[in-house]
């Protein structure tokens, strides 16, 4: 249902419309109803794309380029609806990087900011400022905005993480810069778990002045945020929608991790049905343990660990974990959250 | 200059592409450029708007369609490297609008924020949240999200001015909504100027709680604007790139008077030749007195009272003025430093 | 009511309370009373100074000492209940001070906050960093920490205003410093009236960056104060406590004017009889205009204009205005809720 | 030195200031250098209180009265300089807590915010909001304000902890209020170690609401604290001035744990000597680990494991530890950066 009815175009006003178009105008109530919508209203789709089919194209790119040649071996997650467009939400980047030992993705920084989420592979490193992070599945890393990064992989196994970004926000804000290293690996100048230690332990150096908005933390591991929900779960206080949902905190501040990208954890207990909820920031979510499906905007998406799927703004969403299950998920909530845009709702009735 | 240089394409590395596309699936390595520029590179143009052009146009328009048929009479301004986007710049709208003697906009609410660049015609009316305000030249007058607002006209004159919302944001992050009021006038409940008696002689009431990020105030007079110029005028503290330059703000936080726009008043004295300066905020100009032209990344733009003109993110700029001026202007600079992506340069040597 | 009672003191228990003290120890359950009360209960007493009294007073004063002989010439009033201890309230100060035609009082620093509240005479000047601002009966002109400032008067009739300082909260965090500035004045390099055009208009120089908590407006002029409430008044929505109460704010980020002392304008209508009210925020009072009387924990103190009254912390408030009265008042407020200390309680029945 | 000379008294002068007396007013010019001094200059004094006196002491107390009677049974270390105040600081108090096997300390609440720094003993509980904390040695654990709270000791040895409370401060701001629970224990509604897994992990539950200012975990435990000490060793990056040195957070915006009071933990090598240093912030001091000295204000103050000292506000300190140390201190620091007041400074010299 649109707001208000578009006018009627009459021969006198088509004649208007050509005339001004020459002239860069265009009239608003011709247009209103698209531009102004009652509800949220983009073309993203939800879609679930399965880790079975992943990992073997994902390996077959392995043969096909080398991280090197490609600066970055990653497939896209594209939304269905969104073709050629680079977005797995309006807003939005996802894809699955591989990374095959003894390879390196040499080292550049650009204003995108990007959190790794590690699926597949277990000892490889991220490299931000200097430090080393060895990453394990479930680990949730993050490269801030115009920090120098690299990625290598030293173990013996091929090692594979989704990546999420904010590149369609650098577009559409029209704000991004980049540029390469010059070699493929910055120096490594500080201990591995350096940055854990020193900003992680709910403490912060007593004359710490943050360096812009991203979290100093760059890798939360997996093995802490797992004890978190385990320990959590024996209050067995559950959210109707959301079981036990945490959020990843920049400890500088108590924002999210990243300035432009919330990302969140969740434990659903084995049987759960999660009353249907719904919220402005399209969401993407991968399944960490645990297998079940998720209904989003009336279609059924079953998943497994490593999947990953999409559901766009305003979609109504209800989770049926079949076994407890761990999700991991990021969307664009801290954005909104600043520019006083976001809005949720839990409904009593499933839509 | 690209980050990387972008993959050769084999004929084994196109058939895998192909195959991978029916899967939403892409490769990065082959838009990694595109997705992620060196410096800002969007479609958005330097334009110029003449008023001496659009006036007539737009009083055209007032005889072929009602202000309340078509909800709101306005001629968008549309960037002429973005057609039949709405947009005159990627993140932001603009247009011109006109409400003729004895007219009303109907009244409705929106989760997009606007603000109105009086232009042309003196005391037709705004009304927010049960206050009008009354719109003399020059005064900024902001409708917050989601606040019931209407336009009327009851003066003899045609009134014009300037619309600058954030619809592009809430299609991007995708959290429009909008809703009809149900008759053409909200009930007016507060006095005229009740809002910037009780929030803008810098008190604020004792026990004020803030309702959203907007400020309270919902016109800022030009005479007051304007007064604050001229005393500040005396000082000759001039900045080489701006002159004498002074934001909007929220009197409750200090922060930008719009969630997502800034918004700018300068005043540049005769034959100020401004400093060269780029920013990643695209701005929208608009002067309200003087005349003189301006330097948009090479491009000459010559101005007087009233023109309309837009400068792309991370264009070069410099101002010319030949007669003391005073230039509006509004961005979406707010939204870029809380999503810490704003980036400024003054440079030496112009561009 | 104490929140336990205290133990007995047995003779073996009294040799062990000797045994300690000479420790520099003491037993805490002797003492836990007095420390942790269940309500405030300190010396702070209500007290009115009448200005009929106090100007003679201070005249006399005047013949016989100087400004520059006493640096500031400024009776202090001390809080009955606190002899000797340069208080008005536990944490504030609070004096009159007198300058007379001709005289200075010489310029230095330190780092406790003043504010000065205008009484009597019109047109003598503070300085501070620079500029000087010409004070009228009513205006609220602050001092920020650490900021060089001078008194002085070139009328021809003598000025009197209220200082109100936070020396014993500077004493109390034993954080004190102050230096002369070696001259009786220090030189004018900014034109009156900068500031405020500069901070004061809801607007902000474009890359300011605050420069410490306290305001950069430093005069609040009486004139737009009491304007502010006079336009508010036909609104007719009157606070029960309070009438219609603003606080000046720091228009950088909406907090106190300066970041020890809250301070407060507040318009009653004649015959108002204000609900009772109390809070923890000890509060100086002054009428500016109008006379009444005014109940503090069960006491009545009559005023007229220029008198001061103080209400201690948790006193039970009630204004009864005889004539339309405004009534200026200041407090430890800011300190309070930035320390999370600050309660207030509106009571439907008088205590 | 002063900043202005006290002016003489005439006979004149001293008939002036008698009849003024009884006005309740002072003339400022007889005490200015009293109030406002050049630099801090109070009654509080270095002093240190060994560990190995104390313990004897307090366990003869628990020979004199039960936790219950004396509803804590404490040790409050009053500052020399200050007998009789139940301060350790101007602003501060810490005493020492002792509960016996089996004794329970009974359930009350304040507005003084308490700090417990774990001494000697091991698994005796603190209850706060219904869960319970066991204490280790070097844990630091927070009962924020207004909070239910209790201990209890259910283990065969005794606890001592040290207590440290803003009780000053609620005394000098005249904003105590306290009442007892009306039994010894509150029911325990939480899981031990719920606060820490829900709030510590560098996460925060999805919609968190913070309930005041202070940090929702309420036992930092020093398992973690000395960890994170620990693997910043290795990175060898000394402070001069503090070795390695970080302050307890709150996770849900990095400020201080609790409201009025800083807290810090720093390891220092052996054989460091610090460089000079002073801050407004008189501090005290807690080995936790190690042995060595201190110069505080040109006094020395040998050091072992849980003795406290204490250093006055802009006493210069330095310090001499013979073995690797750690050192745990608190002060008012956090209330001084919200009022704007700290200052500190490094000293290239020792003074």
């Amino acid at each position: 249902m649109s707001i208000t009815e578009t006018p009627e175009v009459t021969p006198e006003r088509a004649r208007y419309y050509d005339k001004i178009q020459g002239q860069n105008l265009s009239p608003l109530w011709m247009v209103f109803n698209r531009l102004i919508s009652r509800e949220p209203r983009s073309d993203c789709r939800p879609h679930l794309w399965s880790y079975a089919e992943l990992k073997p194209l994902l390996l077959e790119a392995g043969g096909l380029i080398t991280a090197k040649e490609a600066e970055r071996r990653v497939l896209i997650l594209e939304n269905p609806g969104m073709p050629d467009s680079g977005r797995i939400t309006t807003s939005l980047y996802a894809g699955l990087q591989l990374v095959l030992p003894g390879e390196v993705a040499p080292a550049h920084r650009h204003t995108q900011t990007a959190l790794r989420f590690v699926m597949d592979g277990n000892g490889a490193y991220t490299a931000v400022n200097g430090e080393r992070t060895l990453m394990a599945p479930g680990d949730f890393v993050i490269t801030p905005p115009w920090a120098w990064h690299d990625h290598g992989n030293d173990t013996a196994e091929p090692m594979i993480w989704m990546d999420g970004l904010d590149i369609p926000i650098l577009q559409f804000f029209d704000a991004s810069f980049a540029e390469p290293y010059g070699a493929d690996e910055q120096p490594v100048t500080r201990q591995t778990g350096d940055s854990l230690a020193r900003y992680g332990a709910n403490m912060l150096p007593v004359d710490h002045a943050p360096d812009g908005l991203a979290s100093p933390i760059f890798n939360y591991p997996y093995v802490l945020s797992r004890e978190a929900l385990e320990k959590m779960k024996s209050q067995q206080e559950w959210d109707p929608c959301h079981g036990l949902k945490l959020r990843y905190v920049n400890p500088v501040d108590g924002a999210a991790a990243m300035p432009t990208i919330s990302a969140f954890i969740q434990l659903l207990p084995a049987g759960f049905a999660s009353a249907p909820y719904r919220s402005t920031d399209a969401t993407v979510f991968s399944p960490v343990e645990g297998s079940g499906y998720s209904m989003i905007g009336g279609e059924r998406f079953d998943w497994v660990e490593r999947d990953v799927f999409v559901a766009p703004s305003w979609a109504t969403v209800t989770h049926h974990p079949e076994s407890e299950s761990v999700l991991f998920s990021f969307s664009d909530r801290t954005c909104q959250q600043k520019l006083g845009i976001f809005r949720e709702q839990r409904l009593t009735d499933p839509s």
